[in-house]
């Protein structure tokens, strides 16, 4: 079996500014290759216990709110650990839909029988949050409105503070996919009254892909444990609770001990830096790029009010191979962006995330992107 | 904030001959920490094919008879992937039960509303394939028949050679918990027609802990495709094929790309060593470990017929504190050994896997036990 197999990885560093993964620190990158410790190594449940802290800080969820911690698995795994511990078939479920993953919450709701509510906007508009009330005023039983924060597909923001304050007298769950919000702009999970949150570890946190921080309001909680079981033992809530935070714990599943070592780490910084000021470096980073696409004539998708710093979508010109582009960037310049998910119109997606997002970073991509573009023409489709 | 941010962790380098983790060769702790790639390069997709066939070889599934790829996530979630892919509510399930991940498997079988037909054996005895095949004359319409081939509580391994025979004329799909036996020991899916199997990817195939290697048979495959959609969006295999095999690739999660690159070392040095060759080195250190604690009138729980090389659970003998003799070995001697999971006798569960299973991590193993038991009796519980 040696003829046959494959030679040893020679990975070439690229300059992540897509919509994630992004790049890490060098710290956090080291901690990913840590000496291994058991899940049930006393020294262990210390780090947990201080990794949670330091989510729920990040999270803003108040220490008598609920609970914080990371599921050991990537972003969408959060989005369904908390439709499978919240919905039961038939219950009703509101849910904004204006990109790919207010469309994979539909889904993943589908998946779970639920009657689904979606509120629509088109691709770059945010979801109207009088149009989500109005939803369930309609469904005055609805067990949970989900929303995404950020939506990753488009670049736009919901305004999170405004529904939280719609929602504040409601028996309705309020749900956030806060993926690509958590740690580039404000997120404030007490004080918007969200019951269950879910992230990824590959963002404006800046840990490699892995990990999917959730956080859980007491009200949620209580809801869950007088309830019935989810199917899901994996991503169960509760089980992760019992081995995350009770101690003893209770096993549930060997901990990646990499991912827990690295998230440790970036967590580490986001708390040193402050989220404060790593907001505000967030917002200078999105907004020095979007004035530079302008300056370009390029067109973002993002309707200005609601765009995310992080994520800048802008439309692919007419007569101009978007994939072609972002092509040369990766092979001439090791520049990763992204490109349009399924269902969108053509674009490119510009990432400035956790530690890339820096005027520095914007600069070497501009300056790859007009290379590129300087003979575009060349790459429009046939 | 930054004043209660903890500090940075300093871990201190552990040898792990628990239930695993175990620890990995320097080469796939370097790999980890390998610049991060996006889950959409290009150069991504060659890596998760390579990978890919690496995996089916070591599983032993015939290129033609099935799919073969790892889940992002723990060994639970491919124990679970399967469950809800193969099984509808009321479904009956046939499931051998002789440990700690037997009744896993019942768990979850039970949240999925599976009708679960278990077939017990004692801790350390293996369960009888007559009375596997008696539930299955007496359950004709049974969807599935799930039985652990290593179960890690007890270190007992059960001959599927033998079940893979009585079932091969049978509609009942077989699935297979492989998480302590690929790697370690013989395992050949497409021999034994085995319909879905599971591992993990810290234990004899010597990667972290955080990736669940997963394979299908064709006929799971096409039972699948005309079947309705599991609930689970996260473990769904079908979207995990289109993701991982299909090209091109239909976006399901962001790849965790350190635990790719580092399981793809690892499955390159378990197919460099060849599987022959390490499956011998996994019996030779076991059998060494073994024999020297029967020299040390240490009593084994396994039945000796049915004794797997790779874990090796010891009876606690009377009037020693199991417990403090695991600590002493940790804090003392940098060396972790796992206890009994809940449910089981009192014991200690010695682990040489994969990159640790040779004589000299036994010596080391076996020097801290005769140094700590030698003043033993100052540890006998009051």
């Amino acid at each position: 079996m040696t003829n046959s197999t494959p030679a040893s990885l020679n990975v070439e560093p690229r300059l992540l500014c897509g919509p994630g993964p992004a790049n890490i620190s060098p710290d956090v990158l080291a901690a990913l290759s840590k000496p291994l410790l058991g899940h049930l190594d006393p020294d262990m449940y210390e780090i947990l216990t201080e990794l949670a802290g330091m989510l729920g800080a990040v999270y803003q969820r108040d220490e008598n709110d609920g609970i914080t911690l990371p599921i050991s698995a990537t972003g969408t795994s959060g989005m369904e650990a908390g439709i499978a511990a919240l919905v039961d078939p038939d219950s009703t479920v509101i849910i904004g839909v204006n990109g790919y993953f207010g469309r994979r919450l539909v889904e993943i709701a589908n998946r779970y029988h639920a009657n689904v509510v979606a509120v629509e906007a088109d691709w770059g508009q945010a979801v109207s949050n009088d149009a989500l009330m109005e939803a369930l005023a309609e469904n005055p039983d609805a067990r949970l409105m989900a929303v995404v924060h950020a939506e990753t597909s488009s670049g736009v923001r919901h305004d999170f503070a405004e529904l939280g304050d719609a929602m504040r007298d409601n028996d309705t769950f309020l749900m956030a996919d806060c993926v690509t919000s958590l740690g580039g702009i404000e997120v404030a999970l007490s004080d918007w009254g969200v019951d269950y949150a879910y992230s990824c570890s590959q963002k404006c946190i800046a840990m490699s892909p892995g990990m999917a921080p959730i956080s859980i309001s007491q009200r949620a909680l209580e809801f869950m444990r007088g309830h019935e079981k989810p199917n899901t033992f994996y991503l169960d809530p509760q089980l992760l609770e019992a081995y995350w935070l009770t101690r003893p714990p209770a096993y549930h599943h060997t901990l990646p001990s990499p991912l827990v070592f690295g998230l440790h780490e970036a967590l580490r910084e986001v708390l040193t830096e402050g989220l404060e000021a790593r907001w505000a470096r967030h917002a200078e980073a999105g907004a020095y790029l979007q004035s530079a696409m302008a300056e370009r004539n390029m067109e973002l998708l993002a309707d200005p009010a609601h765009q995310l710093p992080q994520l800048t979508a802008v439309l692919v010109p007419e007569g101009i191979d978007g994939a072609g582009v972002q092509k040369r960037l990766l092979r001439e310049h090791g520049i990763e962006i992204g490109g349009g998910l399924p269902g969108a119109p053509a674009m490119w997606r510009f990432g400035l995330m956790g530690y890339n997002a820096n005027i520095e970073t914007a600069d070497k991509v501009l300056a790859a992107f007009d290379t590129v573009m300087a003979d575009a023409p060349t790459l429009a489709a046939a």
